[in-house]
């Protein structure tokens, strides 16, 4: 091993496709942290979860789905990840419904070893969650780790280049997508589900390793998509996608390192250094870094 | 027919992939007029040429590129394609290397049944490319034509998100994409080349009809991709892709008017319209529009 290999830091990431029933808050949980035992045992060190894994998607009213929020960092949900983390010595991403005052959110809080990191709040609302939620304010924050930097998107907003282009600009290394991902119309057999080809086409344009939890089954009519999955930061997977309906653990052993060397394509490009700014601006917004414990 | 769908209006697009030899500019134009002439007799209407078409790509000294290129649209290439789509009534996508007084430009012009519609010029270069040409100086211009407005962009450039964004924004129907693509590292087998999953998830998340022309062969060592392509808005091919190694047409009927009623997702969501400037900024610069004649 050269000293420049010696550098490398691999990190065991695990995606845990679950299926949270809407409502049954207690069981999501546990399920949930059966799930996080049964990764961290298996040698992950970051635990991605889906969007809203402990509460649902399909909430019926407004009200149903202000009882099953609760409050970031200091909620029962997230005490209960944050003391997995603490005792199993790994970092947990989850999404969960947010109540902040009279507000609620669609967020995912990074819970460590050492305590909570941060939490991100959705930006992009997908249909009915306008009903009930408000759009995130916290900008795409960028956390760092000691096994390097992180930022959160959930679901439609990876929908949104500008979502990975404002993570590898502030020097994530790993977007972690926690996710419930919902059939596109026209979708042929024989590719990748868009969403899929979504992460592959934003990690690749942007060196960014992905990390997208998503859960399964169906609910009140509406059904999930699965196929979780780990790309590199070259946009090739590491690990999935997953099964479309069954639960799953899908995990790979990523060299973060890969992210900040990777975006040199060659001695001429890089895929960040080649944007034309003169052309088109910068992504503004970047500074919002709101989103840290 | 109801009234609304009477507004439909149907348009044969053909991407021609060829192989062009470097240097024998006057074998290339005339197998590209060979093609033009094949496709517009199939019925295609708008016709896209490969990047770099009548002079193929890997130029070995800065002195060769500047004796192949030629003004635009009043070089000898123009003039020929100009009189085939005057002829055809077609217009004709061709990508050129232009000489501008002692500049070069990796360039595409686009030539329509009553003569030149405009110009562009590729923003991002790749490689070598630097070594001979100007990047682009005339932003990502949309062309008004009587079956709807279209967008050039070459190769690298899908690289680049801001490409099609800039393009939608300014109401493209169509993103014409003349390009010499090559093989990306790590190329995992059953999933797309990065390139065609680059135009397919710029054409969803932007709600934009893509039609990608590559070359195929080996160039002075430079392997090609072929695999040409048509992309409805909503991401999913409708033509191609096309073989990686031997010349072909891929033809595709679009209804344009699917790019501006698609954008709308469900009764909440619009690709564009939920875009949260307010945290990353508009994509600037999209008032330049110095590529028309």
């Amino acid at each position: 091993m050269s000293g420049r290999d010696a550098l490398e830091s691999p990190l065991r990431v695990a995606c845990l496709q679950m299926e949270p029933r809407v409502g049954a808050k207690a069981d999501n949980l546990a399920r949930s942290l059966a799930l996080v035992a049964e990764a961290a045992g298996a040698g992950a060190a970051l635990l991605v979860l889906p969007e809203l894994c402990n509460t649902g998607y399909v909430f019926a009213t407004r009200e149903e789905a202000f009882r099953l929020a609760e409050p970031v960092p200091d909620g029962e949900s997230c005490r209960a990840w944050g003391e997995a983390a603490r005792r199993l010595g790994v970092t947990i991403v989850a999404g969960i419904a947010e109540r902040a005052g009279d507000a609620l959110y669609n967020a995912a809080v990074v819970l460590g070893p050492d305590g909570p990191v941060g939490a991100y709040r959705k930006n992009h609302l997908w249909g009915d969650e306008a009903l009930f939620f408000e759009p995130g304010d916290l900008g795409v924050p960028v956390f760092r780790t000691p096994f390097g930097r992180l930022a959160v998107a959930i679901c439609y907003d990876v929908w949104f280049p500008e979502t990975f282009r404002l993570a590898a600009l502030q020097g994530a290394d790993l977007l972690c997508v926690p996710t419930n991902w919902v059939p596109m119309p026209n979708q042929p057999s024989g590719l990748p589900v868009m969403a899929n080809l979504l992460v592959m086409a934003g990690a690749h344009a942007n060196g960014l390793f992905v990390a997208a939890a998503d859960r399964v089954g169906v609910e009140r009519g509406q059904p999930f998509l699965g196929r979780s999955l780990i790309v590199g930061s070259d946009g090739w997977p590491l690990a999935g996608p997953a099964s479309p309906e069954a639960e799953e653990i899908v995990a790979a052993t990523l060299n973060l390192s890969q992210a900040r060397r990777g975006r040199r394509l060659n001695d001429v490009n890089h895929v960040l250094r080649d944007r034309r700014t003169d052309l088109y601006g910068e992504v503004l917004g970047a500074g919002i870094r709101k989103g840290w414990y």
